[in-house]
């Protein structure tokens, strides 16, 4: 019996209840298992949700933890040290939505959490189970945003993290990663073989939990936080479209299944959301999937700026599918030239700095509302889920000063033309 | 009469009821000025509170709009477009407390904020009462955060803005004052020269606020809601210490008054704390008087890595010793090697990845408590005011990756002794 197993005996995940698998729901106890062994597809958390009042998460605390009761997280998770991520801005964007002609755009602005990407909210759930199952050592494979957030997470948890990164990352996500003094590692290959590497190690030291392996039934329940946090700052609502960018697929995935809890729980009226999806043209498998009317991500070899959605072969691919389809969305992909644009607008609309999954999310809206398949007489979310401070590159040959001057007002002033 | 003035007859600044000069306390009428005629000292803003409940606060937005009855600013200041700064994380920072060997350290860390620095704090602020008075471009000379700040926020309120920096600032700090597509002017001459043509701009363009000039009483106002927001996270009480570091001196004075504020008006029960002021050696004048017993402030020729902090001759330095010598505290400095330590040590222990000035707070904390100084068995709050993204440049040799790797489980192993 595994250091973890034992530990499990004493399991407080909550509301959490056992794990199913998503193809044919079979169900298994709660561990650190990702796939069904029974029909190979990934396991899920479900619940045993009992009785949740708003006035309980209005009262919680200003982080995620307010919805502890909905996460696989024992009850004190927010009384143990953690980064306390989320309760980010939801700003009403007036300029934005005028310059792309609907009436209502709201942004659920990620970029004010601990390490500026929704990864801290997915991270804090994972150690939180993890601690739960016994684990000792936070880890991942990343090219980015996970592997700040978890060694972040880690630091402040005092527990020891080994990120592995391929050794060609930029400089700014190495130096963010390398800061927090965990086990960085600089892996001499691409993102693929950091990704195998996780795997094998993950099997080899039982006490290390990978955020994105081993404990991603849990990981991945993060990703529900933002659409509890939208619904509430809509004052307990759904919106009426949200666009969400696609990487593995998993956050479009949640954020749906969040919004279905609300509703089953009795903390929001159950209402249509239409969800669309968001890819770079230079990683589309999804979208080209939805356009082709094809239940099969046929996988490619990703090629564009927008790094942090680049997975050539996303996990959840066919559950995005099944999810836009369901709910009336669709998926649309945009070119980097569009994703630079996307970033360009969205800062000078509503003074927010996306990352360049930011800039797909936003240059996805504009041709999915130019394509007349968002509703411009409805509401529409975006989802900014990380930082332009963390991929300055993919903008620095498109944006610079107006001009250079002398230090006179005259130079100032024929500068600006007055 | 100006078009500031005309606008100026239907003034609408909450509580705020006039102008007083520091020095000897002359009474003026609100208005865009910032220097008393009678006096020569700088100007700030009175009130008149009447009541005001901790209820009211709570239920109000989670920015520092809540407190906007102890602001400058309108009425309806949190219903028109703004970026909604404030509100940022209070952590127990108890990794920390036990590196520095003492019971109970806080950090109010404001990298949470819109644009990762407490500016944006005084700049919602200033754009506030600069609306009010009928300006209608917002500007200020900058190295940084402050031209991030300005012009994120003219973006999301749909202004012009005019941001002045040297040229020679940092490709991360143009990039990210660029992107909002305000009027970004490079000059050709150092801070001084920028800082001297803002003041002749703002003398010819009656419409252009500059938030660190003509609008600097209101501006300056905002860094209170530090001091509130620590009161009410720590549950309505005012800590027993504070670190806060010195650029101009204006936060730290500020910081005070927003402490005496909520005693004043019985949001507290008011108690003692100790102010201690943080520099880098290289930019060390409020400490060097402090440390001589100095009235007055040398100016110096700023040399430092924690270029935020790099202002020789602060304006309210003299202030800065008054409030330090005060409330028993102390003002310290710190060489730029410790500066680095002081980053890394609280990424390291707390998961904070914090710009220089960070690290010279949390320097100076160390070197005060290791003189015994500050209190280890009374808390201490640590102020955390801008983020490491955008001062890479001052770790980038002292933090990298523990080893490159092969793609196999073995050299991972042997790379980390296992």
């Amino acid at each position: 019996m595994t250091a973890a197993a034992q530990t499990a005996k004493k399991l407080d995940l909550g509301n959490a209840v056992e794990l199913v698998s998503k193809e044919e729901g079979h169900r298994q106890p709660l561990a650190p298992e990702f796939v069904s062994l029974e029909d190979f597809s990934p396991l899920e958390v479900a619940y045993d949700f009992g009785k949740i009042s708003r006035a309980e998460i209005e009262a919680g605390p200003r982080s995620i933890w307010r919805y502890k009761q909905l996460l696989p997280v024992p009850s004190n998770v927010d009384r143990i040290a953690n980064t306390e991520p989320g309760c980010t801005r939801l700003l009403e964007a007036d300029n934005l939505a005028k310059a792309l002609g609907v009436k209502k755009i709201w942004i659920k602005d990620d970029t004010g959490n601990p390490t500026h990407s929704f990864k801290d909210r997915v991270v804090a759930v994972a150690l939180a189970a993890a601690r739960e199952f016994g684990f000792k050592v936070l880890a991942c494979p990343s090219t980015g945003n996970l592997a700040n957030a978890v060694a972040a997470a880690a630091a402040r948890a005092g527990w020891d993290s080994v990120v592995l990164v391929p050794k060609s990352l930029e400089r700014a996500k190495i130096l963010m990663s390398a800061v927090y003094d965990g086990s960085l590692l600089a892996v001499d290959g691409n993102y693929d073989d950091v990704n195998r590497l996780a795997t094998e190690l993950a099997g080899d030291h039982e006490d290390w939990a990978f955020v994105n392996v081993n404990v991603r039934p849990y990981y991945s329940e993060g990703s529900k936080t933002l659409a509890y946090e939208v619904a509430e700052q809509l004052g307990w609502r759904i919106p009426e479209q949200i666009v969400v960018p696609i990487a593995s697929g998993s956050q479009l995935t949640k954020v749906y299944k969040g919004f279905n809890e609300l509703g089953q729980v009795g903390l929001v009226e159950p209402s249509p959301v239409k969800i669309f999806g968001a890819q770079a043209s230079g990683c589309s498998p999804v979208a080209t999937a939805f356009k082709e009317n094809n239940d099969v991500v046929q996988p490619v070899k990703p090629d564009t700026i927008a790094r942090s959605l680049a997975i050539g072969a996303p996990a959840d691919g066919p559950y995005v599918l099944d999810v836009v389809r369901k709910t009336g969305g669709a998926i649309e992909d945009v070119t980097d030239e569009e994703v630079r644009e996307g970033i360009k607008l969205l800062a000078r609309t509503e003074g927010i700095f996306a990352e360049t999954a930011g800039g797909v999310t936003v240059a996805n809206a504009k041709k999915l509302i130019e394509a007349g398949q968002i509703d411009p007489d409805a509401e529409t979310v975006l989802l900014i889920t990380g930082d332009g401070l963390k991929t300055l590159d993919a903008v620095q040959d498109s944006i610079g000063p107006k001009a250079t001057v002398e230090p006179t007002t005259d130079s100032v002033n024929q500068a600006l033309g007055l």
